[in-house]
């Protein structure tokens, strides 16, 4: 089958790759209906992260299932089913606590898994996924087709979005500034408006961003940042900012300023992955009592929550693909992104 | 009067000082009934914070109102009232916000206020309180001695205790680890109790503490740290922590102790000034999904909760101290905090 490979700094490729298969009783075959190029696959595709050896790359995809092992029981062939950004076993207390993402037998697709089995990325034809009971969702019936975009963001964005939100503890009439206006940034947005929030400050300078930010639920849009953009949160909350800060970016800039921004006795919620050496400063956050929740999305745990107001069209998170495209055009995919051209890209094989 | 200063390294000595005056309509002048030595009153006594010139000291105390500016409505002479360990005006939008400590018009005992006045440290026989209204609690009758010692602790160590508790989210049925067994420490292991906690863990080496942690509510103890810290408390909790861990000792290795005895998704509660350049792995955090809350407690926000629990004896946390000595003793009280004879020192003038 094919698959995208990364070889290094701006250099991912579609390649012939061998066929998944099933390998242990509780794994499954799922075909690719729609993946996509992540945020964070934007690291290694800039060398930030280097690529020690080429490696397979995608964690979001959605899919029908071709083959299921023979444990397999809540899924099964021909179902529609959405994968999160990792697999988890559902059944550990990791994942009974609601924090899949930290599964004792879970793994990261594009890698081997804990049996030795191989999970493989996800923008590629096929991908054979471990633990196929606890990692994936059906849906009641195979969706219609405009319904696949918003489907895919509960594999990471409008999950990881909505982890923000919650980890946060957005609440209903509580006011709310998000860092970060890509795909996450722009979900969390959505998330914290269903969540109730009744002031929501979108920080963004690009227009086609602020459009789908004002289209989420934002009722404010700043531009500016550093010392001027906590100045201008502040104005707007009582002079001394919100009860609530998302942080969708994951540099050391992007969480000062959303540490400055929440008020005494609020909450950052923070899903932006870490990058280089971003500190948290503990004299400010104890002076001022803020707070900082999150981490690794634990996608899979809300898609109960979120997908029936996907099926209802309540929601619409799709809306951050800005350009679909077919998957042998992975490779201007990863430049529409790289290069701001598109928030979001959508990849069909 | 006579007041405590503090003139250096292990150097407090009792001192005669101005009598305070009302200076402004908003204040009151409280005999104090009973303070104590703090914790943190230790950095500037063992030369961590070094003392650059001679001041006033003491931050916790109860008292008779003596007098009353004229536009205090909420106290009057004769009250027994309880002053939280700053002042604030309790109007203010953080005061509002539950975040007292914060208050945009508040201050800190033994400095000048921000209207120019002098308000007392409380290791002293009178202190000026700038806003009353905001800052006392009066009791509803003058109460009993053997009640002081725990209202006294509303003034600090109970409400920490509580806020450690509070930020951290302890629910019923929670489990919770306390970090330090000082006097916060035991009164953040009373605090959970109040609040539901199933299991109580207190990291603890000392027998005396020991002692009240388990009739504060402790179910388990753990005397080792360190990596043999972590796994005792996890092999008590699933291999994998804690619900919620409550650092209340403000070093890096207390914090570090604290976030990794927390189970993925986990809180920690942490009120231990930081001390030094204490960090926040956030790499870390953000992997295991350890979220970090608190800072300086606003207790006075906490005493209309905790009072009718003191007055009717549900609670005893006034068993942290173990010492009680004249005011004229207040340099014995301090040595005997320093060199853990006592875990906390009741002052009486």
């Amino acid at each position: 089958m094919l698959a995208t490979v990364i070889h290094g700094e701006r250099d991912v490729r579609l390649e012939e790759v061998p066929d998944p298969v099933l390998s242990t009783g509780g794994d499954a075959i799922v075909r690719v209906v729609a993946a996509c190029v992540c945020g964070s696959d934007l690291w290694p595709y800039r060398g930030v992260t280097p690529t020690k050896e080429p490696h397979r790359i995608g964690h979001e995809f959605v899919g029908i299932v071709e083959a299921t092992g023979s444990d397999v029981s809540t899924v099964k062939v021909g179902d529609f089913v959405i994968a999160p950004f990792y697999d988890c076993d559902g059944t550990c207390v990791n994942c009974r606590n609601g924090v899949s993402t930290s599964c004792l037998n879970g793994g990261w697709w594009g890698a081997e898994d804990q049996l030795g089995g191989f999970a493989d990325g996800a923008q590629g034809e096929r991908v054979r996924v471990p633990h196929a009971d606890g990692t994936l969702v059906a849906t009641p019936s195979v969706p219609s087709d405009e319904l696949v975009p918003s489907l895919l963001t509960l594999a990471d964005v409008m999950g990881t979005g909505h982890h923000a939100a919650v980890s946060a503890g957005v609440e209903p009439g509580s006011t709310v500034v998000v860092v970060g206006d890509g795909a996450v940034g722009l979900c969390a947005i959505l998330a914290s408006k269903r969540l109730g929030a009744s002031r929501i400050v979108a920080m963004s300078r690009h227009a086609d961003r602020q459009a789908v930010a004002r289209e989420f639920g934002a009722t404010d849009i700043i531009e500016a940042r550093g010392d001027e953009g906590v100045a201008a949160v502040k104005a707007l909350f009582d002079g001394v900012g919100a009860d609530y800060v998302l942080e969708c970016v994951g540099t050391q800039e992007s969480m000062d300023q959303a540490i400055r921004s929440a008020r005494p006795g609020g909450m950052v919620g923070y899903v932006g992955v870490p990058n280089g050496g971003a500190e948290l400063p503990i004299r400010t956050l104890f002076g001022t009592n803020v707070g900082v929740n999150g981490g690794v999305a634990s996608v899979r745990s809300y898609v109960e929550e979120l997908l029936p107001e996907v099926l209802s069209r309540q929601i619409n998170p799709g809306r951050v693909f800005d350009l679909q495209l077919p998957l042998a055009e992975v490779a201007e995919a990863y430049a529409a992104m790289d290069e701001r051209r598109a928030i979001k890209v959508l990849l069909r094989p």
